[in-house]
């Protein structure tokens, strides 16, 4: 009952961090078509953001699912990735605003790093609640492998983004290709 | 146990979608009250997307209900809604600030037809789940022919906006009236 | 289970219609503290729509608990309900930007009315799916009646607007003292 | 399962004031690094905040699990709770905009101060349906002292504001640290 509670408030929280971002998409003071190529540079932004925090979403949904008890770490660890979460539509509005210059590009990747560490950490609280059960916490290590790869990227692509930001920008979306299909092990761990 | 998380994620989208369009009638700098007309087409507009995004939540809580299983095609076909969904806002802002242009209507018209063919994705992703039972899959075919006479309506209506901004405006009204009315034969299929 | 969806979503659209008034408690540009006092009006505002928008929660809780079927007519009278809700924040805004001028009170007094007709219309609905039960018929017809002096009340007061406007905003004051208490009558019902 | 349905609009009200806080994190108008250093006082304020508000959060969960029957006395301290919460991001806005000057910081310590008195209140309406089993009354006495040495140290540090503001804040985040911890007699209490 417990752990639909903490679900319900994350679900409430990435439902309003991923709607404000487009918030950021002012409508251009000049009224020609041309100018709301303006736009644009926020609209690719808010695309990339969307898609991230969607598979937060999506992943931390199975997540929660193989939690035992909602203890104090646990709770912690899930505000925590709440927090650094809340943070991505300042780092969406500052790639967009700059044109994705190299330095925003930095701060973006910077950003979706600190979200992977948060994420990275609620799922080491949650996996040590469940070392009894080998299937669960194999997929707990494979789980938490991935992550520590794809925090690997985006430490990479902020260094990549002062020689190319486009190079940084890719690197960048690797981890979300990652992390786009869910995982078939939890699918299949949940069907059993 | 599913679906309901799914439809729950999508409720708090969709109300927030709908409440922050609100932001946009600001308060006007002048204090009499004809300068509040000048708020009239924005409020025309807010009219008009909280109509058409209530009808989405309606008929995307009749449509969850057929959902067998969240698969990962479902999932994400229903994240790809919310996310047209998600510009119905900037489009309203900007019908609203271009007080009705043809390029403003033309631009609404874009936004509404890429959310009816979202909508479009997500039913045949969940009626794709549904081929065994004849009864529900009839109702998805009309649904989904609607759905394509809808879409066609908001293509014409983009074509029409560069002649006639009220026609074209008249036509983006004709789906959400098409709609607006839940369907008798969901209502019946779910009585049974 | 339906009742419990449309009472979900209408609580997640007052939770952010209450919480996004707050938002126009802009931090003033000087550093004094009495720089502070130009934002009194706009707090008395928030203040005063806080009161009324919780009152509206707090009834719509009761009420729904009284819904036999969400038929089309109770959910469509609901997002009536809803959207004249999700005005009452510019309505909050201009009469505090104008520091509750005649016409801004009678503005707010036109928005409130408007609620309040909504309500009565949505426990209309409601109501004529239950004339089965005397005692349900009852408080219908006793809550419709306080409605219907709740709006001539508001009607009252945007009349009395030009000529004193303080004496309007008392006006406005007195449905919210009516239903500030929630009803025995729904409690002794509910307990039975 | 009315307390079930006070915790949900509660946490909604909590989820949006404690992401909108982010909106105040503008993109500074110039594109160099050393720019974000002006956002820095408002980040630091949006840290304090968004731990303040997550800890009435964990609390205000494990307050509700006690409550016997949501009474009127008990719906309306917690509305005034969410009230006094919803004026939290002004304060934290206005902190963050004065770079934590000794008025700014008076402020926000009145702000939290008049948090903890409304959450008093919600305790104290709560603790009166109680009287009857010992180990519930005893754990409210305990968390009552702790509500006032808390609200005692606000007020400490309203009075310390503007001979140090520095040592005020320090104060400020002292009620905080007190309650980082959730509470081991409510586990204990929730585990039999």
């Amino acid at each position: 009952m417990r752990a639909t509670r903490l679900e319900a408030f994350s679900d409430g929280v990435i439902a309003i961090i991923i709607t404000i971002m487009v918030l950021e998409l002012k409508v251009p003071p000049e009224h020609s078509p041309t100018d709301l190529l303006d736009v644009a540079p926020t609209f690719f932004a808010y695309v990339l953001s969307f898609l991230n925090v969607a598979i937060y979403w999506v992943n931390h949904h199975h997540l929660i699912h193989l939690v035992r008890r909602v203890s104090a770490s646990v709770m912690w660890a899930n505000l925590n990735l709440l927090f650094w979460l809340s943070l991505v539509p300042f780092a969406t509005a500052y790639l967009g605003a700059n044109h994705a210059s190299s330095w925003s590009v930095a701060l973006y990747g910077i950003s979706a790093g600190l979200c992977a560490v948060a994420y990275y950490i609620l799922r080491h609280a949650i996996a040590c609640q469940t070392h009894d059960d080998p299937k669960v916490s194999q997929l707990h290590r494979c789980m938490l492998r991935k992550n520590r790869i794809g925090t690997g990227i985006y430490a990479v692509a902020v260094g990549t983004a002062c020689y190319s930001r486009w190079l940084a920008l890719a690197l960048i979306l690797l981890p979300a290709a990652m992390y786009f299909i869910p995982d078939r092990e939890v699918e299949k761990l949940m069907g059993e």
